[in-house]
């Protein structure tokens, strides 16, 4: 395109590799941005500047934060005798927004795949039975995806950490579903996970 | 959220803001970002900030650009003799991706509006009748959007340019268009337009 300058182009090709993004809409976000260039796209570029420059890995649970201990690991009031495995920190984000577990976690950063060739190596799993023995854990709260890698790599969990409780959320049915629109898996677990009324 | 950091939730709220991305969408694109950030997250950021310095109006025909006249209008080797009308620069990147005209551009700015109050002062449209004066044009094409809105400003901008050849895009059925798919006006256009073949 030889119609805008070559930073705007740049900055399409750039927004179009996001997640969701292609460049029809890429180009509609930077048009947007142009339009609100003081309260958005300067902003913005500040803020993605400094994120860029602070943002690190949590060495004890692998969730993201400006330091090498992250928000969560620092919090004194957080439990301690608890871990709440995650697969990714796009989970750990959706457990905190549930608000209702208030202890640690730790991020798998993916599942083991046979087809993909990812072993517990390539997962942050030796670092987690690290931390169980030597934070003296007592549950060990696996919120995996229910997934066949998700539950394959919970039961892989599980046989590593006997000896200290491990639990794993709750299958069923979930709420405001509806009977006709969920699998027969889910019908099956929720069947077999009845509970007296 | 106290679980991410300051800037981190910062960078998701503004992300939040951009046309076609939600909540959700925003906190995948900056999860995304995170793990590219070399590739991806650092160049963004330089080159949003240059952006967001350099970036203005044409002076002259209201694309956007990097200095106060666009590449468009400072290019000598496009035709002098042609204004094509658009509302948006986002419709003059459309026309610029078809590569099919090689005169020069004036961006309304939006079309107008009776319900929004939009009048031709708020537009670019007495700057248009301006440019056609000064700069000796032979042909007006009004490249503006089938509505209502844009039909309306094309009957206002040839009322007030009587004397100069004004055209408008040809309407009837898109190129791979199949007519059971195809709106009633579209197919009434079409039909009243045809051609000897």
């Amino acid at each position: 395109m030889d119609h805008t300058s070559k930073d705007l182009n740049n900055l399409i090709d750039l927004m179009a590799k996001l997640p969701g993004l292609g460049p029809r809409s890429a180009r509609r976000a930077v048009l947007h941005m142009v339009k609100k260039r003081a309260l958005l796209m300067a902003p913005l570029a500040n803020v993605l500047a400094e994120v860029a420059k602070t943002v690190q890995e949590c060495l004890k649970c692998g969730n993201i934060g400006t330091s090498d201990q992250c928000d969560i690991c620092k919090n004194p009031k957080r439990a301690t005798g608890e871990i709440c495995v995650v697969e990714d920190v796009s989970d750990l984000w959706a457990m905190e927004r549930s608000n209702i577990f208030k202890g640690r976690y730790h991020v798998l950063g993916g599942t083991l795949s046979a087809l993909d060739a990812v072993g517990p190596d390539e997962l942050r799993i030796p670092r987690l039975i690290n931390r169980v023995f030597e934070e003296d854990i007592n549950e060990v709260i696996l919120a995996l995806n229910a997934t066949v890698d998700g539950q394959t790599t919970a039961h892989y969990i599980a046989d590593q950490l006997s000896g200290v409780t491990v639990s794993t959320l709750a299958q069923g049915v979930p709420i405001g579903g509806e009977l006709d629109y969920l699998d027969d898996g889910t019908i099956i677990a929720a069947l077999k996970a009845r509970k007296k009324v």
